[in-house]
């Protein structure tokens, strides 16, 4: 007898059907047992008239068990089934007990995010814990297929580099061989090399890393970037342009296809017409006048200003997403475009997202020369970047582009209270395992 | 004035057209100059009839041009396609003399792969190492489609790992701020572990690394995994449909949208009907009997065998591909499934492709008790394995899943002679750059 899925349900009623899956929850009322059984798909209710021949008492949670009966209509129940259970076996019991229970609520279990990832695996099996990550592949698959439809080259760079993007610091060594090796901070040179080598378009899918010291809500030192790169650009904003589109494509895919880790997460689909721009001069100066916030001197933002400035762009744009533009040159990168109108500012943007930076983006610097000056501006020895640099002396066209935290987009989508929730097997300051 | 890219020329046939790219060629014969302009889609060719008013003299090689004319038809062109050139400007200018010729065949121009490889970016202007990418991506976004029609959930896990897959060799260690960590081998562990949290089903695109020493043709020391898990098997035949659905899928795509690639690179694609599969017994028993092979106390199959095993499968069952299943214990890793039938075999097989193995998989021992005997069966202590072993505990179903080997079935897919050829920026026992 062919296995039926909990979400298929519906589809059966009036008919025999054979679920398997972990054994959620039992609970014994009088002379009826109430059983909800769980797979991929979410969880199926089931009801024994006659719980003693079916030897309920025998079974464990978190079994995995085969479930026969006859689905039949149910509104209390979920997705208004329910099966009356005709047959019941355990396919495989656990052989010790759980760490902690999976079938309550987050707030009544009230755990420390240190036993949830202590007990990763396990711990998803909890709704809550487990609904992150439909929702971030939703995000992963948009991002690509909508870079497929702009005609964007799926890449996939090396992340063990003999130098750093940015310049050396915060880096994690690997012993390559007889050789020393780092592991990548960004895909940056290599998109860019990319680009050159004549496909113009290229975005890339992996992990970056960075091995900053910092233990907060919102770093983790293993992370997936969503990067992209573009040639052949009139201007910054045609990057701009460009991750605007993926946003509306991909909170289109959230709401078609993600519509129960929404619920179960208690999460909220931004709303998006437009999102506006802002200066960062301009923003610092509504920070001061706005929020008394002392921003004198500040060449980026830190966290308290990244919320009041989206709380003004929620205020004033009605938009939980707003672009900060033209950073100073001493707050990015070396191959960032200084800005023609004034080469203190850079054509770079940031785009955040409910208080919190999800993009870093720019336009590049494509002339040869200009980057090797810039380089050596910044103090550093364009010997050192030979491998990056030789496309650039074959002509490079004017490009851009940009990079996408995945956890930290997740997070905010979700209105996780940690970026750790958001990966599978987060890596800090502290934490290797599991 | 809008780009028309060179692969949309045909739609522009009597029109004033506007494209944007590098100068790949330029002949003048007599008082007429031919050029030919590269941009992401391919070659457009332009004809110059008066070409001292153009100033045709002064164009460099690999400048990026803007070339404006009109479209007309023209049977000897390129998709029957010609640009009637009224204006040319050189937009970006080489700094440099190019390293090789990018124009002309890779026989005439006879490089050796390392001069490639030292000038990537460069030479991936020449269409024919350029045209292997566009087909990778295609294999691995045709994986991706159809795993999540299969309703696989796409999961990106660690590359920084407290202890290796297979028991500690081959590893290059990373230093973790204090701790010392290791670079993934495989996801092994993870997509198991996210089989037995809930998800049954899931795949993963990412690097792997291998700190192995021999220098071949056809191994690199990081390279792309398309990995996939499932649960809920009856068998490892499971696994096995699963693989000929994907490989039914990639060809159909491959087919439908890399024509240009495969006939630049004069590369065929194989014709599926069914893959035979066979015992690794009685391969071994072919190869001695058919090829003379002393295959007496092998457990594995070499380089020669796998090719003599191809040629076999192509002349019987008129296939590219054979599936070579049941390898002895003995040369599989310890969480392979135990064929019951008899436990010197295991559940375990290859997917061989035109003489080289692109894939391995098996199914998986899913029983705790059982797996932690075959760890101290393997001579390693369970203990090193906690974090793995955990979700083991609490009921997992039986699973099993392959690992395919991206940049090596490009390489069978597109006959390369070296699969360094099939990565961006391959890594090897004595290359780390660019």
């Amino acid at each position: 007898m062919q296995r039926t899925l909990a979400a298929d349900l519906p589809e059966h009623i009036g008919k025999q059907v054979r679920l398997v899956g972990w054994l959620h929850h039992i609970r014994t009322l009088g002379k009826i047992a109430f059983l909800i059984l769980r797979d991929r798909t979410g969880l199926a209710q089931g009801i024994v008239l006659k719980p003693d021949k079916i030897g309920i008492s025998d079974l464990k949670r978190e079994s995995i068990v085969e479930v026969i009966g006859k689905a039949k209509v149910e509104k209390q129940a979920r997705r208004g089934v329910e099966i009356d259970v005709s047959s019941m076996k355990t396919l495989v019991e656990p052989v010790a007990d759980i760490p902690f229970e999976v079938n309550r609520s987050l707030e009544k279990l009230n755990l420390k995010l240190d036993v949830i990832l202590d007990h990763r695996a396990f711990g998803l099996r909890n709704q809550e814990l487990g609904a992150v990550f439909p929702v971030q592949a939703e995000i992963v698959r948009s991002f690509s297929e909508f870079m497929h439809s702009k005609d964007f080259l799926e890449v996939h760079t090396s992340k063990i580099v003999a130098a750093g993007t940015e310049g050396g610091t915060a880096l994690f060594p690997v012993q390559y061989f007889e050789q020393k090796a780092y592991l990548a901070q960004s895909p940056q040179f290599y998109k860019q090399m990319l680009v050159g080598a004549g496909y113009e378009r290229v975005f890339e899918v992996g992990f970056v890393y960075r091995a900053e010291d910092h233990a907060t809500s919102r770093h983790i030192n293993e992370y997936l970037s969503l990067d992209f790169e573009m040639g052949f650009i009139d201007s910054f904003h045609d990057v701009i342009e460009m991750e605007k589109g993926f946003i509306g494509r991909m909170i289109e895919a959230l709401g078609a296809n993600c519509h129960d880790e929404f619920e179960i997460l208690k999460a909220r689909l931004p709303e998006v017409k437009d999102i506006p721009e802002i200066r960062l001069d301009d923003a610092l100066k509504v920070l001061k006048r706005d929020y008394g916030h002392d921003t004198s001197g500040m060449i980026d933002l830190d966290p308290q200003a990244e919320r009041e400035l989206c709380d003004y762009a929620l205020k004033n744009a009605r938009s939980e997403f707003v672009f900060v533009t033209h950073f100073p040159a001493k707050s990015r990168p070396f191959y960032t475009m200084p800005d023609p109108e004034n080469p203190e500012f850079t054509l770079g943007f940031d785009l955040l997202f409910r208080g919190v930076e999800v993009t870093t983006g720019s336009q590049r610097i494509h002339d040869y020369n200009m980057l090797v000056n810039n380089i050596r501006k910044f103090g550093m020895d364009p010997a050192d970047f030979e491998f990056y640099l030789e496309i650039f002396r074959y002509s490079m066209p004017p490009h851009g582009g940009l990079a996408i935290g995945t956890e930290r987009l997740t997070q905010q989508m979700l209105g996780l209270s940690n970026v750790r929730q958001a990966s599978f097997f987060p890596r800090d300051r502290f934490r290797l395992t599991p």
